[in-house]
């Protein structure tokens, strides 16, 4: 029976659809599947101490403030540490440049609330990550989708987009979700040029850019931009809005994450935050700034790259042994994810059917895919899962690839 | 000099102004200010050493689950026991009958969105809560402002409204933010007939229910209506959308609210959640179960009934006292605000200006009336003050009032 709430609904909602990852994500919960399907970090390496001493801390020393409503752009002590952070590694920004958010996701919602017109064209990689999708099909956004490689955007193909006016350029340049490749040096003065030469401004998602276990660090967007301005201190007012985030580095379970913009930007979207949810939870702002004061963060991020690094490791080394010759996949520098392709024509919604049943679970690629097409790609995460289940998993993975290959081989007309 | 990024607003900007109370709010800020403006809670009542027992708990027995992503419907252990109050308390509902959301202006927003198309008309009492008028006209809301008085809405004039067609009816039934006015059984009971012969639904918003300081609980609108359906246990199916919050409870720096609704309902705020932010923050979650799981709460809430009456009682003596005879105000029997009405042609906006010369701040009424008036009014808060700076506040807010209204009678024409 319909409630008198259900005929109510605003037209946007019929363009809603559930969500892929959340529903895989269920699946995790069997307790005998080894899920690389979902997106968590490794639950041992949160810092559980420090977390326990910060929240003691905070409680018996700044109780009144911390459990108090506060200011909608976030605790300006974390603003600060975080633009310290940002100055040494990227661009030089201060606090007014920074808005604290509920988790990235909500940054890319606010980002799209704030410029998306319904029919709007984004321009995005081809895979691109899911939940940016999710937050702005809500605003009616099209996509333009640039095919990707190992070095990531294939930027030549970026100029012919540009020129049908997108609203703005999504990137993900490091160790993206979900294909693990990191864009090149070459390609970022690229795409930061072409940006500017259209005047398509840049929306620069950076959620693992520290997680490398491999090569040089590259600098980000928002430092390429800058420099090609000759932008020289003080607030940062140029092309990109830089995100980045809490849950890889201490935990996602707080629910913070951070936007960097041009300071008029930053005023817009603390507007929209306060008819949104009026702010980020105080408390969590000040135990993530009690743990991360004493340059905890800088020390705890090498505990982080050295066991995703062992992980990465065993996985591509049980995939080069158990993988069919027919697979190929990504070998990432960095990040939580690599990218498996199988040969066109073979249906990994299908294959995972096959491996759920081998207690094994990936997400298939055609979700990352806006405007179709990826249907024999997975996402596979290596983060999550320690090495010995890495070990039995890609056996199991192995397995049933050669399975559903061999028939598939088989079976083709 | 705009950035790339600041002509790209979408549409909807246009309509986004500052927030009145959160610009009022950096009052506070400024400590010479003794301020009435803010909504509060008084922070002596924060359950500090419980928190940090429930932080200390959670870290160590759960710290894996409690800082990792998790379910977007929110912690079911949480959901069970705020199912569990409200059945005790209002209608009887199963956790799947339940959203936590991060602070209720979260859930006002997502109201908004799921079911707010450009134009539509909302029926809300006048005045009326600030925030709920800012979530709704991020989306294009319109308002039929219903006049209230010190009963609430004057629910005889609601028929009228009902039959323009609105969306929903907007109601605060307890100490209603920002006049302290609670609706009357006999109109609750009527307004729950009327919402049903126009098939009108109703959102029902109550953080404040459980903090009565005299005077019999009234039943709540959803419970109202689920008797006057028939409604017989299981999951509830009816008419109410109902929203409360652990902000007045234990503590607003948590973000930790929920929305009641009809099953269905539940789970398009839950896709609407995904793509908003993905879940308010699991630690949080199980920090405020582990806090209110042995009946904390319960407890809890007559402490901070003993605070608050205190602080009313005191407000409403010195009102007596020091107030000019052409002021009228209302005596709430709970919540946390009154309501002050000066004559007719003075402006709240240019008392306020000399108030804060002396060092006394409230919010000018003006803001909670959607389609205007109210130049008249003003919300106080006596939850946040101690006693003393209640008696010393109101004393200088009398001094401001017999001043202005002097001069004021004397300079009228």
């Amino acid at each position: 029976m319909q409630t008198p709430w259900e005929y109510r609904y605003a037209h946007r909602m019929q363009k809603m659809g559930s969500s892929v990852i959340r529903e895989l994500l269920k699946l995790t919960e069997q307790p005998d599947i080894i899920s690389f399907a979902g997106g968590l970090p490794a639950p041992e390496v949160f810092p559980l101490k420090e977390f326990q001493e910060a929240c003691n801390v905070v409680l018996r020393e700044q109780g009144a403030q911390a459990l108090q409503y506060s200011t909608t752009e976030g605790y300006r002590p974390l603003r600060e540490m975080i633009a310290r952070h940002n100055s040494r590694y990227s661009v030089e920004i201060t606090p007014d440049n920074i808005l604290i958010t509920s988790g990235s996701q909500q940054g890319l919602d606010f980002i799209g609330r704030l410029f998306i017109n319904r029919g709007d064209y984004i321009v995005v990689e081809s895979p691109t990550y899911l939940g940016a999708l999710q937050a702005w099909n809500a605003y009616g956004a099209q996509y333009i989708a640039v095919p990707a490689d190992e070095n990531g955007m294939i930027v030549d193909e970026l100029e012919e987009a540009l020129r049908k006016g997108p609203k703005f350029i999504y990137a993900l340049p490091n160790f993206q979700n979900p294909s693990g490749s990191t864009l090149s040096l070459e390609r970022r003065r690229k795409l930061v040029e072409l940006a500017d030469k259209y005047g398509v401004p840049i929306v620069e998602d950076d959620p693992y850019g520290q997680l490398r276990y491999e090569g040089e660090h590259l600098p980000s967007l928002v430092a390429l931009d800058s420099e090609y301005r000759g932008f020289d201190g003080g607030c940062y007012s140029g092309n990109v809005i830089y995100m980045s985030t809490f849950s890889k580095l201490l935990a996602p379970g707080l629910r913070l994450a951070w936007i960097v913009a041009p300071e008029g930007v930053i005023k817009k979207l603390v507007m929209t935050k306060q008819a949104a949810d009026l702010h980020t939870a105080s408390f969590n702002q000040y135990v993530a700034y009690e743990v991360g004061r004493g340059g905890f963060l800088d020390e705890h991020v090498n505990v982080i790259r050295a066991t995703y690094k062992e992980r990465r490791d065993v996985m591509l080394e049980m995939m080069d042994e158990m993988f069919p010759p027919e697979m190929r996949w990504t070998r990432p520098h960095g990040g939580m994810f690599l990218w498996g392709i199988m040969p066109e024509g073979v249906d990994a919604a299908e294959v995972l059917k096959v491996a759920i049943e081998r207690k094994v679970a990936f997400v298939p690629g055609a979700a990352f895919h806006p405007n179709g097409g990826g249907e024999n790609t997975m996402r596979i995460n290596f983060s999550y899962s320690r090495p010995e289940l890495i070990r039995e998993g890609i056996t199991r993975l192995g397995v049933t690839l050669k399975e559903v290959l061999h028939k598939n081989g088989n079976g083709k007309k």
